[in-house]
C-alpha cells in the first residue's frame, strides 16, 4: 500500500478478508463481487455529494453490500448453528464519538442502520438479540421473514460444517465466510478459518470521520456468540484521528483491541495511518496467528490503508472526483 | 494516587464508584462494605498463596462480591426493565490475551465464572443471553431460581425509576448502582447517574496480570442493553504490562475504550500506569462528562492506581505479605 493514496474526502470500504481462492473465483463471480463494491462505494460517494455526512455515506456503503447475497452480512448472511441468521453491527462518529452497535439480531434487514438509530435515539450504545429486536420496532423498523435471508451457498456451508463436525468428532473451527461449500476438503482443510464481513469508513468535506461495520458472524456459532464487527474499538473505531473497519477472525480482532489500537498508535506513538494499520495487521496480528484478516482506514488528512494477510480481500475506495478502484487479491490501488 | 504504592504479588479490587454519599453511609452498612471488600481481598490473596495464577485470584475476588447482596453483580444485580437480572461478566488472562465474556445472562450465580469458562473451553470469546446459558448447562452450572438474585434494595430502585419516568415523561437516565432508593428526588436530581460493578486485577508471582470485571448493569435498562464491563478494552483488559477493571457510567468507557487506552498509553506512550490511568480518568473521561466513574489498574512490575472521579469507589488491595488496605471515600492509600 502506497503512502501516496490520499484523497479530499470519500468513502473506503471491505467486503470481507475471506475471498475465495484466485483459482475458484470464476469471471462471472468476480464480476459480481466487483460491481456490487462499485455500486457500493458510489452509494457512499452519493452521500457525500449531496451534502451527507461520514455517517450517511459509511451507512449507505454498508446497506449496499448488506442487500446484496454476495456477502455475510444482511441478506447473505451465515447460518448459526440453530439455522438462523444472527447479525450484528456498530457504527461511531469520529467527531463526537457516539456509537451505536446491534448483536443477535434476526428480523432485520439492514442491520447498520439499526445501529444508527441505537446511536440516534437509545439511551444505550449496545443492545442485543430479541431487545435489540424490540426496540427496533420502536423505530418503525419491520421484522423481515426468515425467508429473505435464506441463500443456497449459506445453508449448504452449514450443512457442510455440521457434516464436518460429525465425521471428525469433534468443532469445526468458526468460518467466518460460508465459502466452505465452495471448497474441496483438501483446500478447507489446509486453511481452516476464513473471514466475512462488510464495513465503510468515510471522510466528509468538514473533515470528519465515520466507520461502519455488519456481519452475519460465523458459519455454524452458538451460543448466542459475538465477535468483533459490534464491538466498539476491536471491530469498529472512528476518532478525531482516523476511522476503522476490521474483517477476520473475530476472536483474535477482540483480544488485541484492533480497531482502537490503530488510533492509539497514531495518537500515542505518532505514527502515520498505514504505519499503524501495517503494524496492527501486517506484524501484531499476523505473529499470533497467521492469516486473520484485515481492515480499511482511513485518516483525517485523507490517507487509505486497506492492509490484509490472507490471501485476498474485497475492497476499494472512491475519491472527491467520483473514480472508483476496487481490488479483491493483490492487486495495487490507484497512485493519486 | 502516590506513585510509591508497590506490591510484588497480589489483588486490587473495586465494588464500584457509585457509593452512597457519606451523609447517608451508616456505621453499620459502612463496617458491611469494608468487610466484604476485606473477604473479596483475603480470597484472592489465599488463593495466590496456595500457588493459584493472577486469573485465579482475580475469579475468586469477584465471586466473594458476587455473592454478596451489597455489590450491583451476582446476587446484589440491579433489575431490568422488566424485572429480571441481566448480567455481565469478563475475564482475561494478561499472559496469553485469552478473553472469555458473557452478557445478558439471568439464571447463573457467578457469571465471573462462566466468563473463565468460555475462556477456556468455548470456541468464541464473548457468548450472550439464552445461548451463554445454555453453555453454562454444558460446563455443569446450573441454573439459579430468581428467587436468589431479588434484593428489596435493588427492586425499590427498579420502582422507583419507573414511577420517575412516568412523572417525568421521558425515560430516566440509566442508574448504574442500585442506590436509587436510598437517596431523596433532591440528591438524585442533582447527580442522576451513579455506577456499579464490581471487579478484580491480580499479579501472581510469576509476573502474570489478570483482570475480571461483573456487573448487574443499569436499573431499568431495556432491549438488551449491555455495557462496558463484557467488553474486552472498554470495561475489562489485560496484557503484559497491565490489568485493567472498570466501573462507571458505561457508554462513555465503550466509546472511549478505557481500559485498553491505558495500556496503550503505556505501551505507546511511555507512561507509567500511574500517569495513564489518572490521564484516562481524570482528564479524558472527566472533560466528556463529570463523574463517570472510576478503574483500578496493577502494572507488571506490581504498581496500583484506582483513581476515580466520582465522590468515591469501593476499593482495596492486598499485598504479598497479606496487608490489606480499603477504602470508599478520598483516603489515601498505604504507602509501602
Amino acid at each position: 500500500m502506497s503512502e501516496n493514496t490520499q484523497i479530499s474526502w470519500g468513502v473506503v470500504i471491505h467486503g470481507g478478508a475471506g475471498t475465495l481462492p484466485r483459482e475458484r473465483m470464476t469471471p462471472e463471480l468476480e464480476a459480481d463481487y466487483r460491481r456490487v463494491l462499485r455500486e457500493s462505494l458510489l452509494a457512499g460517494h452519493t452521500s457525500l455529494t449531496e451534502g451527507g455526512s461520514a455517517l450517511d455515506a459509511a451507512e449507505a456503503a454498508v446497506r449496499v453490500m448488506e442487500d446484496s447475497p454476495l456477502f455475510n452480512a444482511g441478506r447473505g448472511s451465515s447460518f448459526n448453528y440453530d439455522g438462523f441468521v444472527e447479525m450484528d453491527a456498530a457504527i461511531m462518529d469520529g467527531s463526537s464519538l457516539e456509537a451505536g452497535a446491534v448483536a443477535g439480531v434476526r428480523d432485520v434487514r439492514n442491520p447498520i442502520t439499526l445501529a444508527r438509530r441505537v446511536m440516534k435515539h437509545a439511551p444505550h450504545v449496545f443492545l442485543t438479540g430479541s431487545g435489540a429486536e424490540a426496540f427496533a420496532r420502536t423505530q418503525g423498523i419491520h421484522s423481515t421473514e426468515p425467508e429473505y435471508f435464506y441463500t443456497d451457498r449459506r445453508w449448504s456451508a452449514l450443512q457442510r460444517v455440521k457434516e464436518q463436525e460429525v465425521t471428525e468428532g469433534t468443532p469445526h473451527p468458526p468460518d467466518t465466510t460460508g465459502e466452505t461449500s465452495e471448497l474441496d476438503d483438501e483446500e478447507e482443510g489446509s486453511n481452516p478459518v476464513f473471514m466475512g464481513t462488510v464495513g465503510a469508513v468515510a471522510l466528509d468535506c468538514q473533515g470528519h470521520l465515520a466507520a461502519a461495520t455488519s456481519t452475519g458472524g460465523s458459519t455454524n456459532k452458538r451460543w448466542g456468540r459475538v465477535g468483533d464487527t459490534p464491538i466498539i474499538g476491536a471491530g469498529t473505531y472512528a476518532g478525531s484521528r482516523c476511522a476503522v473497519s476490521c474483517t477476520g477472525w473475530g476472536e483474535y480482532f477482540i483480544r488485541n483491541v484492533v480497531a482502537y489500537d490503530i488510533s492509539a498508535r497514531m495518537e500515542h506513538k505518532g505514527l502515520s495511518l498505514v504505519q499503524a494499520a501495517h503494524e496492527v495487521v501486517m506484524q501484531l496480528l499476523e505473529e499470533q496467528e497467521p492469516g486473520t484478516g484485515g481492515v480499511v482506514a482511513l485518516s483525517r488528512d485523507g490517507h487509505i490503508a486497506m492492509p490484509f494477510n490472507t490471501p485476498g480481500m474485497y475492497r476499494g475506495y472512491v475519491a472527491e472526483d467520483g473514480q472508483v478502484w476496487v481490488g479483491i487479491y493483490e492487486e495495487n490501488p490507484l497512485h493519486r
